[in-house]
């Protein structure tokens, strides 16, 4: 068990990022409202130290340092209302994909828009439980699965849908690995703390306007279930950061579709966790590209 | 310029792993033929120093340490009479995939088959060239994309076509994705060595037959095009390697399919660079899973 029941990384008055396990206040478990955490100190995946120094927090990061990631993957089509939207058939196996660590972003962070992006309309939110793994496996069954989860965070998946699923050929690498393209917090909570991760209320709101609620009840491959087939033959590695798909109500799923436009705010929440809000901003496009 | 010449990872006398710039015997080019190198020091990408010392090579390694990459991203469909041979069309935009840096493997080590990769047949080689980046960049022109290339290498997509077209939901990644399912090697020739990559011999030999033959000229995207394209919108990270397709000949365009089997010494060649070779190893099955 980590020495830690909540992680967080967050600047304080030094404006040094730094990792600690945020102080709630009474009475709610978003770790938006913390705005104290007790430093630890250490690797975070090999000897993380809870100190009894407590730090203000400035400004929260994403929860990992990318450098403390070497693999960030998603699964596809893993709510049935959504593969029903989505006019998918379920899937008998999961749909993986990766992201590179480049796409990971934090709460607060801008989701940036490139201009090969705005050649075509069709940038879509996606809320998601991201599991965080605590403990390099391989070939794990489902029943010993949660030993290697440290816990759990929500992630915005963010895609788009003409990259991902036209011009990419068919695969989705593309369209869904732009820079900030993944970010998530706003912390994790340890499996011990979060408890059942199985029948949480999963939500995107957009400009304030929920267009996303659903129960991570309804994900076709649960949490044990998808640890247990993502290490049949690979390594899973501690920090390893696991997006298992999103609920009905993404844009593309709607008449007209909805797209992301500049400025606007998206917030993804999970139950237990809190939320990571971002703002979408369309960069320059470059003259020479 | 990188002061070395040519890079390889290798265990010397003492057991350990040292970088270094490969001594080649006259009138060869394929770094396999090496038996020592000079020590290169500090770190890789940001401070790598050639010194005088010359040590014995005793293993050749992959030829970075999974550490010092942060992503391996691979094309799909990217010569055009591999494109004919899978009845795929030329594609427009590159077809982008990633694989985790647990699938990178290095000259003579195995190629583990694992239990779920043994459930129906279909593993598969692709021998393709290797692009190392070796300084960090975003939205870079294609005239300035060698700017930001370290060098090649050559290295083996292996592919369970089972897998990768039709259990992963068509997404490539759980079918391309296992564990040292990316071996490459024998170690990374700086563009200053090699010069134009994009006319070289690249081939495959399956238990000393030759089963795929081309030249990198029948590339779809060659190399400048291929960094400017996934630039766009995506930092490419010093260290980060692309797999560029793979030409025609590989076995699932067979009739009857030619797929891996148990013991089978598989060599990828690329002209200039030299030959990484690897045996197929299929792991005994869990019991539990």
């Amino acid at each position: 068990m980590p020495p830690f029941r909540r992680l967080i990384r967050f600047l304080s008055k030094d404006n040094l990022p730094h990792y600690g396990d945020p102080l709630l206040p009474p009475h709610t478990t978003d770790i938006r409202a913390a705005t104290s955490a007790r430093l630890i100190t250490g690797d975070i995946h090999r000897s993380p130290t809870l100190t009894n120094t407590i730090l203000p927090i400035t400004r929260l990061l994403s929860p990992l340092a990318p450098n403390d990631v070497r693999s960030v993957r998603g699964l596809g089509l893993n709510y049935a209302q959504h593969a029903a939207e989505s006019k998918m058939p379920v899937p008998a196996y999961p749909i993986l994909f990766y992201k590179p660590t480049t796409a990971l972003g934090g709460p607060g962070d801008d989701i940036p828009v490139p201009a090969i992006a705005q050649e075509v309309e069709g940038v879509d939110y996606e809320c998601e439980l991201v599991i965080v793994i605590g403990k390099e496996c391989r070939d794990v069954i489902e029943e010993e699965a949660l030993d290697y989860v440290l816990g759990y965070s929500v992630g915005n998946d963010v895609s788009h849908r003409e990259w991902q699923l036209k011009r990419g050929g068919g695969q989705w690498g593309l369209g869904k690995g732009f820079d900030g393209w993944a970010p998530y917090g706003p912390g994790i909570v340890t499996k011990e703390v979060l408890g059942d991760a199985g029948k949480l209320v999963i939500e995107t709101k957009l400009n304030g306007e929920t267009v996303q609620r659903s129960s991570t009840a309804d994900m076709i491959f649960g949490v044990r279930r998808t640890v247990s087939w993502l290490s049949r033959g690979t390594t899973l590695k501690a920090g390893d950061l696991i997006f298992t798909g999103t609920p009905q109500g993404v844009g593309m799923g709607r008449n007209p579709p909805l797209w992301l436009k500049h400025g606007d705010k998206v917030e993804v929440s999970l139950e237990g966790v809190g939320t990571c809000e971002n703002k979408v901003i369309f960069e320059n496009k470059s003259a020479k590209l």
